[in-house]
């Protein structure tokens, strides 16, 4: 079956990033603060290559510029893999991070009160 | 069973981002290009965690204080919510991504020259 | 006579940064690297200000929002803050390191070819 | 007489970057939203400097190898240009705007209070 988004979990995800950092002994590195550093290295470099552009510039490029896509998939992947790193450093589980935050998040933006709109919760 | 990383897949994760923003009408605002500047802001709020503080603190704290244990993840936590509205967004499968973009980096860094090295790959 | 970029040198603004550091014993604390993270944090609270927003809905604020426009003024003044720390602490000459680096730069984006576009200097 | 911090003004940097701008009629691209992506492009661009190395391996190698000196000299002036191209394009007095948010900050931050700490003056 071809792995996809569908049969694969954070699990095996993190079981890749740990076997990458392990193979180059490099889990004495992987402090949660580097790779905290590392995340905002690799989000500029997916930023760079949105900047100047506007969105209709990059919604045309994502459909006729296969490299411009493929480039923007590499990009998001290393913020995805220092996350993943930070989490098998920090030991946390990010599916039950992630299902927390985002339940603490809809109750700062209720729907009926910020629907369509994009105004901080403070302001609401 | 409790949801973990071990049973959730990434589908599951992007299924439960797209429900927050569809239930908000806030597909409209989520550009690639708007995410990637809200991971970077994200990613920010997560650094200043660790601002002024030596690893071993950060080690400590993580062990001795819920509170700044709960923070991180919480911050980690935007990041990949961030993450996975790109993915959303962009319309990328993110486990592909992933594990495409860990093989070519462990082309950049093979395991016999970069082990247990910090070297950029341009220096090995 | 007011203070103003007109009569303010960089070393004077590079003093004050500093005196704020010395009367809190802050130096022990002000290494490249910790103020590098400081630049990329205050960065982050910046561009806060403008997510979610149109260039035409920024435009609009700067003349209308007066609160908008200090805050966005003060987010700025964070990040030169933490550039003047970092100047200091590494001992750097601000204007030297900009004027030096302006020109290389001019020599990558020769203006017969960089006029008008945003391509990066590896695509002129 | 050797241009230096000394010497110069933030309008003469200002204007420096105003010249560079306006030369490839990049004026229509500076916007404030643009700009503070730049920076933050730029400043993943010092941090990935320091990434994964120790406060005195950096320390070290300022002092003994310069060509690392020089690519931190440049980066930092890469976020610098971005600091003033945008307070060119906001309109913003950046000396009033520096000295004005510090001594906000010096308020949140008394003397007696922070001293030697590194605590967030919410903690104090």
């Amino acid at each position: 079956m071809k792995k996809s988004d569908k049969n694969i979990t954070i699990q095996n995800l993190k079981d890749i990033a740990k076997k990458f950092r392990d193979d180059r002994d490099w889990a004495q590195f992987h402090s949660p603060k580097e790779l905290a550093i590392d995340m905002s290295i690799e989000t500029g470099e997916l930023l760079e290559l949105f900047l100047w552009k506007s969105k209709e510039e990059i919604a045309e490029k994502l459909i006729s510029d296969i490299s411009f896509k493929q480039n923007i998939s590499d990009e998001l992947a290393d913020v995805v893999h220092a996350c993943l790193a930070f989490a098998n450093s920090a030991d946390i589980d990010l599916s039950s991070a992630v299902i927390t935050k985002i339940e603490k998040t809809a109750q700062k933006y209720p729907i009926e009160k910020a629907k369509g709109l994009t105004k901080k919760y403070t302001e609401l």
